[in-house]
């Protein structure tokens, strides 16, 4: 497929600043003339024959038909027994594994330099099995679940990405000091997967440890791969290390397919008034691209987002401006089209 | 009980260089004339009558007689179903709130200025319960064991620990939007302890969260109460802000009394070199003062370890300086009979 052909992805535009914040990828997206069409579906749930809510069947169609999404935030609906739709997309499509580069953004000042690293997480077990009991009053199990394939999946999935992203490391993130069958498991898996692919490094770290050191030299790290929830946190963790997780992309991947979303919130408070930061969508979105291999758009975008942002005039309310969101698109497309 | 009477506290000196921080924290307490006598006790694992290896019966009832109790670090037994002795002694003696201050330490730089938060981890359950299965091969289940007791006894230490010192705020910290059942009685034991301690402000958030808005701006916390794997994670990240684990102390308190002990490693490179720090040891034998209600004696030691670190002229390697682990002992000694 040459990448003049246009391709279909579907969008999904999310809730609260959601909409807002995906009319802006799609307007940069325009201007940069990226040969992408996009098919928007509401995932709103639905009530299946079997009288549960579940994302309706015409999303889960066209993202299985395209292979490929766009996600803004969404609302967990409110009530008892509603789980979150984020991870239902993520179930639903089997994305095993969660990947969040972390970079420092020029011109953007934390406490920290030169950040570059990327969590991938396991996606869809580990402590996220949904999977509890109450076994007498006042007594609650949760199982955490860990499966040979699935980590072994995710290990092969981190290697590779760091051989094709030029990365030099990889490091495992585990508790099988205490969870010694579950974490021995999936460090298992990693050590394994590390054998096959002797041209990256491979270290094992405890998780509380990698997190005192995250906050003290983030720099000795690359790639690190972990079990589900531990990714959620450090991943966050690292999102904080650069200015949150309005900068960071996230990319959910998937045997046959991928969706790369926001992590953000919905901003409910700012819906609608033009005040909501895109970047971490258009982020996402450029992960997309060169998941798709189309590297000379993404490059093309991201260069002039992360250029107006360094420049400073049109940084929106969360990075300390006061340029509206469209005003911050519009300059991305202004350097788009002049360069 | 009076203060001049000599109260007897049971020493676990630890492996690697616990023996000669442990000595130096004995130096100072002399010099400080803290009336107190040490009964050193060793807790090798022996094999028991029912051939399992683990506390010597004499460090138990050593331990249980004076219900006080100061350790130095453990190494954990190398070989397959060896558990962490630091953990075994937790659940011993049944010490279900583990207790870290992070505070900056003046005069030695990280990132962070002013950090000032405690984190209280529940001790004995959670997803430290050692419940683990395989199911069949290649898939194991970690049991997260959450009970309303344990939940409702370390909230309750939270609000408690929070009024006897000063502070206005106790943070839950969970994930019942994953984890609904667990974190969620978990949760709900720390709300129902906070309308019965209307005077502490009381909040809620999401881990992934705290981590987040910890690495931005940690003096948005104060004390904050979680279950054992986050509060593992989260003392840590905590403890990285300020300097890492040789200048934060740590307390277990439990019903019939309280072990105190620096977390961090044993060093076995530097063990018996003499360029041990024992600050974070030090720092935990003052958390003991205070538990034992020896404030006068507490602040003299903990004012002339910060002021020696502060100064900067005995600072051991692990700071930047290259004093020896007595020097620094003995310029402490001084402040202190100078005082
Ligand atoms: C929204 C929430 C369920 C989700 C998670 O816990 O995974 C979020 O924190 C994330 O990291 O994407
Ligand atoms: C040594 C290890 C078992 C322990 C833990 O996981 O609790 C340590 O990390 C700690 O925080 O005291």
């Amino acid at each position: 497929q040459l990448s003049t052909d246009v391709r279909t992805v579907t969008l999904i535009p999310g809730d609260g600043i959601g909409p807002e914040i995906s009319a802006a990828v799609q307007k940069i997206f325009s201007a940069a003339e990226v040969p992408i069409a996009w098919e928007e579906v509401d995932v709103t749930p639905v009530k299946g024959p079997d009288g549960k809510f579940g994302i309706p069947p015409a999303a889960i169609e066209s993202v299985n038909r395209n292979g490929i999404g766009l996600k803004g935030p969404l609302m967990t609906p409110v009530g008892k027994g509603h789980r979150s739709l984020n991870l239902a997309i993520r179930k639903e499509f089997n994305l095993y594994a969660n990947v969040r580069p972390c970079r420092s953004v020029e011109g953007y000042e934390t406490l920290y330099r030169d950040v570059d690293v990327v969590t991938i997480r396991e996606n869809t077990e580990g402590e996220y099995s949904g999977i509890e009991h109450e076994i007498v009053d006042g007594v609650v199990q949760s199982i955490k679940l860990i499966t040979e394939p699935a980590s072994r999946r995710v290990a092969e999935y981190a290697f590779q990405y760091a051989r094709s992203n030029g990365r030099s490391k990889v490091t495992a993130v585990h508790k099988a000091n205490i969870m010694r069958m579950s974490d021995g498991l999936f460090l298992r898996c990693c050590r394994e997967t590390a054998e096959k692919n002797p041209d990256i490094k491979f270290e094992e770290k405890y998780l509380d440890t990698v997190c005192l050191n995250m906050v003290q030299d983030p720099s000795q790290y690359d790639v690190l791969v972990m079990p589900n929830l531990y990714g959620d946190i450090l991943s966050d963790l690292c999102a904080g290390l650069v200015g949150g997780l309005g900068l960071t992309p996230s990319g959910n991947i998937g045997e046959g397919g991928a969706v790369f979303e926001s992590v953000h919130g919905t901003a409910p408070d700012i819906a609608g008034l033009d005040k909501a930061n895109p970047t971490a969508l258009l982020l996402s979105a450029v992960m997309m691209l060169r998941y798709m291999d189309m590297h000379k758009h993404a490059s093309v975008i991201e260069q002039a987002c992360f250029e107006t942002i360094k420049e400073g005039n049109f940084r929106t309310g969360d990075l300390g401006g006061s340029a509206k969101c469209s005003e911050f698109t519009d300059e991305i497309c202004r350097k788009i089209s002049d360069s």
